[in-house]
């Protein structure tokens, strides 16, 4: 098997290949991928059916996310056409500018380079990360869950065979074979070859990313979410936009975990939204005071707080006000999506300058932070982090600058 | 004295003051401080007398760092005038859309929170570091050098008087005054508080605390910088912009430290070079090539070429071409400043393209990668990476973006 350095070195070298690409090229190469996809979906369902009779012990959902059959790979390979039509991220107008020695500085927009992606048992994120890190202008190293290893290696060779056919560099596309964690864990301190690593995965897979992590790291994802309705809120609004963020695709990040009530409104509301809830399967778990009113309700831990369920679960709890709720969401946020249901504008001004996450909503679901849902056309993930993207993330992200500097003999006095 | 958590949790208590001073208030302090520092000289003589009276055993450019007197004093009020002077990096317009369910989407420009610098011992950067993030709405977590820790004290306390007297936190503005290495590593692994690090010192340091760090970093400065001189130079302009890269200021990171030679022109150029450089006391080590046309050059080593020397030496080689420029370039780049010197239009696209540095050159001395240089106004530093900010970063490198999501009872299909 080959060396998780030498595969770092190869995509270093084809660095220069596919920032090169004229977007002209880039577009055709993503047609000729999804044709191919398409063409050869027997040999990927085949590779497929190895990874799923060594599924046994994964549970239900994994499966489903592991099972590829002719309609996801048709969704697979429209995702591909779909990246062709995006705008070029690359493309200028570039700001450029005289100094005050008549330097012209032209602030390029470039492709990071290596891109390195860790992920599970998702194959659709193989072709995904491939067509937007190349319609970029970037290598990729992509490393994905041993579940879904034969499934991966199938679409990698397809995607490599399209552009040995173009005669391009098919090192611009790499998959590393070596499940073991040694190979994540030496492509996490690769410096000299990877410009930047993004995990995605469990919010426990991130944490030790970013402890352990020596090259660039692009956080995404744990998305301990709260909702807070206040004392002004529109209740039925307040109740459809809970039952929405719960309930409508609990295993995502955007997906809501807590629901703060104003103090004012709790006998009230909570025995409205905990019926409507309760029909939804929902388990919640109450502080004190919200038990105080509903009995019923599971006694939340300490824990639970700081608990991304991804399920039909959510934490319940009464606050004073505005100020205890921010104070309370900014304790607990893990950045990502924060909400406010209120009618009162001085409040939802407060909540939205003061809770520090990439994305803050007002009387919405949660659910829409999405590259998608946001118009960007992609998504190479939610960025949970503020340096260089926050929020979701579409193909700029994957781009920086360089400064271009044009003299004609200038020196500095 | 005070644990380095609490300093942390009392800067992060500040943010949302920081953040949310008007553009006037925070200029009117920068100006107030501006005037504090005048007033009090003779407080900030007395205490630098305290550390120069310690320095028995530093270096003497460290010595003329560390040192402040009236006109180095005057000069650091007036870069507070100056940042006061600069236009707003929070200010919109920001972009704003209605995505397809009409939810109106604002992406706000924002504070980074807390930013927390490690430096060594120039107490002007003390003062430079809290008015660039004061001015961009954040609070700073300043680590000094041990060298200048009464300097740097008598500084900070005449700062958070400042805010004191006008009724404001004066946690905006921290110093940590415990000089052990313990407080870095603290600093470094405090990911609850600190939003951003940024580490200025030596190529060693930087590293450190790029392999250390589990906060995120801007890595900044380290300056292996190359000069290729191509066969079609204008052998004159090439000489002087060589000079200038390398003596008019040795010791910073955009001062040239390798000089690569088109071996078509070696046996012309090399002579004249090298009489130039000497006659400025530069010592050139060079490359058997080199050695081959110029005899009494020393013998580089295998270190020498990636070596920052900071100083007045010089490695020189001789390549065959463009290719093997590019190639070597890459291969030892620290990805600071690179220039080429060519008449030949072709040769230079090809060097800009394909160097992976945050500023490249045509014709021009690397000394002006530096953000005054540039017409960014100010400097936080020089980024070496590529996420978040590459190049001379001005106040923009100290904000990042959040979503502000306006519905009204949007859910998710």
């Amino acid at each position: 098997m080959e060396t998780i350095q030498n595969i770092g070195k190869r995509a270093k070298a084809a660095t220069l290949d596919a920032a090169q690409l004229s977007l002209e090229t880039r577009n055709q190469i993503l047609k000729m991928m999804a044709a191919a996809i398409t063409e050869k979906s027997d040999v990927i369902i085949a590779a497929n059916r190895q990874d799923l009779a060594l599924a046994t012990n994964l549970a239900a959902p994994m499966v489903k996310r592991l099972t590829l059959d002719e309609a996801t790979i048709q969704s697979i390979a429209d995702s591909l056409l779909a990246v062709a039509q995006l705008p070029d991220p690359l493309a200028g107008p570039y700001e450029t500018w005289e100094n005050h020695v008549k330097l012209k500085i032209v602030k390029k927009i470039v492709p990071l380079g290596v891109v390195a992606m860790v992920y599970e048992a998702r194959p659709n994120v193989t072709v995904d990360a491939a067509a937007l890190t190349l319609k970029s202008g970037n290598a990729v190293i992509l490393r994905g869950g041993k579940e879904a290893i034969a499934s991966n290696t199938a679409l990698a060779a397809i995607l490599r065979d399209v552009l040995e056919q173009r005669h391009l560099n098919p090192d611009m596309i790499q998959l590393i074979t070596d499940t073991s964690h040694d190979s994540v864990n030496q492509l996490l301190h690769m410096r000299e070859y990877v410009d930047v690593l993004i995990p995605r995965g469990s919010g426990h897979f991130i944490d030790f990313v970013v402890a352990n992590a020596t090259v660039p790291v692009i956080e995404t994802g744990a998305g301990n979410t709260h909702i807070f309705v206040d004392a002004s809120a529109d209740q039925d609004e307040a109740i459809n936009i809970i039952h929405n963020a719960k309930t409508q695709k609990p295993a995502v990040c955007n997906a809501a975990e807590k629901l703060l009530i104003h103090a004012d409104i709790a006998d009230e509301f909570l025995p409205k939204i905990t019926g409507r809830l309760r029909a939804a399967h929902v388990e919640l778990r109450g502080d004190e005071a919200s038990r105080a009113i509903e009995s019923d309700l599971t006694p939340a831990s300490e824990l639970d707080w700081d608990t991304e369920y991804n399920d039909l679960i959510m934490g319940v709890r009464i606050v004073s006000g505005i100020d205890e709720a921010i104070e309370w969401v900014n304790r607990h946020t893990t950045h990502h999506s924060e909400t406010i249901i209120s009618e009162d504008a001085e409040n939802v001004a407060k909540f939205m300058n003061d809770v520090d996450a990439a994305v803050v909503y007002r009387n919405a679901s949660s659910r829409f932070t999405d590259g998608f849902e946001f118009g960007f056309g992609a998504e190479i993930g939610i960025s949970t982090q503020k340096l260089h993207a926050r929020g979701p993330m579409g193909l700029k992200a994957l781009t920086t600058i360089k400064y271009e500097v044009f003299g004609d003999g200038q020196i500095r006095d």
